[in-house]
């Protein structure tokens, strides 16, 4: 039994959870008028059921690698999957609202809100196994509302259209998770924490997830692409570019390890690079050796990314990045960007054009990038505040500091 | 070694497995006569594939939370789903065949068969780990009967249209697995089985199954609704009531556990509730905060019963409910056939119309409550002949009664 | 700590990895100038991820059984199916490049390339353990390159449309990996190697990679088939002998086993035997009866390969079959064919054109079988040479040999 117990969840986190539940029931029961579908052009089931399955045990069951943390890792990302959706659901509507006075639900609008979640989920990777429920809800509701000003911003300064703002979630949500864990630093981090460590079996659960992740990233990326032709496209690019990370990360991991031997962490963070570049850059890829090509750089990138940059966040930066979203995400992610901005140009017959439409892509990326710094930022100042009762350090990755085992078996 | 080996399985299972099967395929070669498939209206594959994971890998690893019983809770999971599914495809054919002399089988026929079978399977969760799997074979077969009358009745004398009657197997499979498990009760269920227990990794499995369960239940609710629009309706409430409890049972645990933190079991119990809930009231309810109101009290219920009522019914009744049906399946579906009712008699303008409503709907549930409590006494006194060879108390939850390991690995 | 290293993969698997994976990219560069996507009569993204499942998690977690291998049966199958895809996909292409220059990839040629990968994935389960992955990935180039010769061969001199002669991948599979096993046999296998062991756990992540093959086989058999009421039919046949062959093995396993109980790693091989052997004659099968009552054939002939052949080609031959391929694809292949065969017979009125069938049958059969025993020969003598560094035998079934796990939590 430990000696000092951690901080009971129950006068915080419980008023909190229902009070947004009862908010959010009573928000929809007032201003949203109509649930119409309109199933032209979408379609539905199928691509919802695994962007769902992608977020609730995709990402779930990736952070179940803490050996005493697997109930959290996707107990807990199954409650912020779950408030962030709504929340994103409402203030997706806003701006509908303010026009109609009527907030429209249907599979599409959930979907999109589904997105914006997932921006949330990868945050809190980066946070994940020092920080209590209680933050975690406090992190997906911030980080949500970052999102979505940030899709508005870019709709309304820039007229960037939906796929593409939404798809930058991997950026948003890696730079708002790596703020997160800058500033809520704890002592220990760097000699390791007693419990951040993986056992094989709860590495297999991890690894489930990552299969999952990778499996459903096709659905993902082309969900919200407009027509059905451009939709089968993207689903193409993306498996090719899928496929080309995963082969190139297994090489590098080779490559990079000392004993030459394949890492399982290093695996989980890096197979995915392809899938999330080519969904920052889905609207512009349209040959298959772009996709592969793109797949291939953005392994070596979050390779390097894992390999070293990880090591020296934490040590020059005091950035201890728990799921290295940083490299699965972020670094991916402005490659994607990168890509976009490379082909358009291509594309670009006009010099003017093309040079105007570099101005405007780093534009959107100028905003994107302050925009999620700066919630960050304002985020993690505000968990900061002990009020929220944060566990203490030797709490940090053990289930037992938010669950109860009244029948567990003892081991002899 | 144990000093008493369970008994054999060999028998009475494999005869009555083959019986069983071999007189599948025989009525099948004598009255199907057609596999006619007319696929207007009915999206099919993907919702009979979101159906069949619910069923197969949802309800399976959902019982492998018991430590030692992970094989038999997911692979005799598997048994009684497929035997329930093909005796259904051939008990829903019979009004069909004594028509025209012919049962048509197409994948409609088998969603609605897997609806059906699920209704035993909620059944068996009650006596998880206290029954054989001979036992099981014999509770699928009765209680799908059972199900199978339930909906004739209701369809010939209250012209209950199919959707609205096979809804209501939250109801039919818990109160049928209650008397199955009052009635089988065993002396030591109250100190508690001696590997009634789980351990973490056992919990995770469990985990696993409850997550693939709630993701997929959007598809369960809405596979047998008539035409497209009203499905992709369905979808959406069922989504939001299924958010909303899980949210509201997270906070329940906590505020309801005395040392404020979760419980794994309950929150595997209570997340569901808003599933069952809508599923049985899924033809009137179409406003958002509808679906959302109703999951958030589904959630309190299922949460309640949890708690409170489980407990009496172990210490007062003699009934142990392995699996908690009644406060899973039970209370959210009693909920759900209320809020059917309430909804209802709101949308009517007319007093006469209301009322005459509101008796045909009560004879609804009369008929199906004396049904289920019924065959579940019957099917229970019959189980309870020793010819079935019932294991002893102490291998009560224990693979080893059923499995033989002979490349286990011995841990040192 | 081990005294012996196993050899590293860095100078071997590396090299080989990046050189294929940029070949790949080339090839496409230059030979494949369209992404075309037509959509019609071809339903699909839900048939992609299921085979995707199927492929990735299914075969995955099948293998995970192996108490020390998880990691490398999930992972290794990950890396073998995806360069296996990229290569079935150029070499699928080959034809349409001779003619027009251009090699079309779109969704239905990425399926295609899914499922010559799978016969590959079949044959590495017979020597699952026992080979490196630089092996692994060598089985994969040259195994889907004798299967794109096979139908190749096929379509050219026996005009076998693709899906009939892209079903025999059971077939194909499990002989070439038979004559892998044999040739690459290993002293000690006889007595068992000492970690060939699973422990309960492993053994669940085993079950669920068995659940999901056995959910996505429906999708597997059906995808090819031209219509969509062909499909469905499809889908619907797959299902009951599915369905029929996983009761049978139930009761069979009972009856086979000494002491009448069930035997998981029997269970895992034979319950999806008739969905091999529909998926064979899919295109002939028709009434439900006739799809049950060839579930219940392949079952039985499954559970005997699993009891007496399975031991008898390890004593008698030396052919020790890891993941038991011939019972579990390879003889329920053969009946698929028979029962084609026969079927096809059947429905002939005309006594010449059956007896023209059955000879141009037997041919698809021979070409096949032996063009599989012979390149399966030829790949085992190409892997014998020590160049490729096979890890020594008590590194076999080691994920030690292969992973780093850093932070791995000691047992105390």
């Amino acid at each position: 039994m430990a000696p000092q117990y951690a901080p009971s969840l129950r006068s915080r986190l419980a008023p909190l959870l229902l009070i947004l539940q009862t908010e959010f029931i009573i928000i929809l029961l007032i201003i949203v008028h109509l649930l119409d579908l309109m199933t032209q052009g979408f379609c539905c089931l199928p691509e919802f059921q695994d962007v769902n399955v992608m977020m609730i045990l995709g990402f779930g069951f990736l952070c179940t690698f803490p050996v005493r943390y697997g109930f959290s890792g996707s107990g807990f990302n199954l409650l912020v999957a779950i408030i962030a959706t709504q929340w994103a659901l409402i203030l997706n509507g806003i701006d509908s609202w303010y026009n109609t006075k009527i907030i429209r639900i249907d599979l599409k609008s959930i979907v999109k809100a589904e997105l914006c979640a997932v921006s949330a989920l990868i945050s809190i990777g980066s946070v994940l196994g020092k920080t209590n429920p209680v933050q975690l809800t406090l992190i997906a509701l911030l980080e949500v509302t970052g999102f979505a000003l940030n899709e508005w911003l870019l709709q309304t300064l820039l007229k960037v259209q939906p796929p593409n703002s939404i798809m930058l979630l991997h950026v948003f949500g890696a730079l708002f998770g790596l703020m997160l864990t800058w500033i809520l630093y704890r002592d220990g981090s760097k000699q390791g924490f007693e419990k951040e460590k993986f056992d094989k079996k709860s590495g297999l659960f991890s690894m489930l997830g990552a299969v999952f992740l990778w499996m459903f990233w096709p659905s993902f990326n082309s969900v919200l692409v407009g027509d059905d032709q451009t939709r089968l496209e993207a689903v193409c690019t993306t498996y090719l570019s899928l496929a080309v990370s995963a082969v190139t990360a297994a090489a590098l991991a080779v490559l990079s390890s000392p004993r030459g031997k394949f890492n399982p962490i290093q695996m989980q963070s890096c197979i995915f690079a392809g899938g999330a570049a080519v969904g920052v850059s889905v609207s512009v890829v349209q040959q298959p050796w772009e996709a592969m090509a793109l797949g291939f750089t953005a392994a070596i990138l979050s390779t390097l990314g894992y390999r070293y940059l990880k090591t020296h966040l934490l040590i020059a930066f005091e950035c201890h990045d728990t799921c290295s979203v940083l490299s699965t995400h972020g670094l991916p992610g402005l490659l994607g960007w990168l890509a976009q901005l490379v082909l358009q140009i291509k594309y670009c017959d006009d010099h003017t054009v093309a040079v105007r439409f570099a101005v405007y892509h780093i534009c959107t990326l100028f905003i994107t990038v302050s925009l999620s710094l700066s919630m960050g930022i304002i985020t993690a100042f505000l968990l900061k505040w002990t009020f929220w009762r944060p566990q203490q350090n030797k709490k940090c990755f053990d289930d037992q500091a938010f669950w109860e085992f009244p029948n567990l078996v003892v081991r002899k």
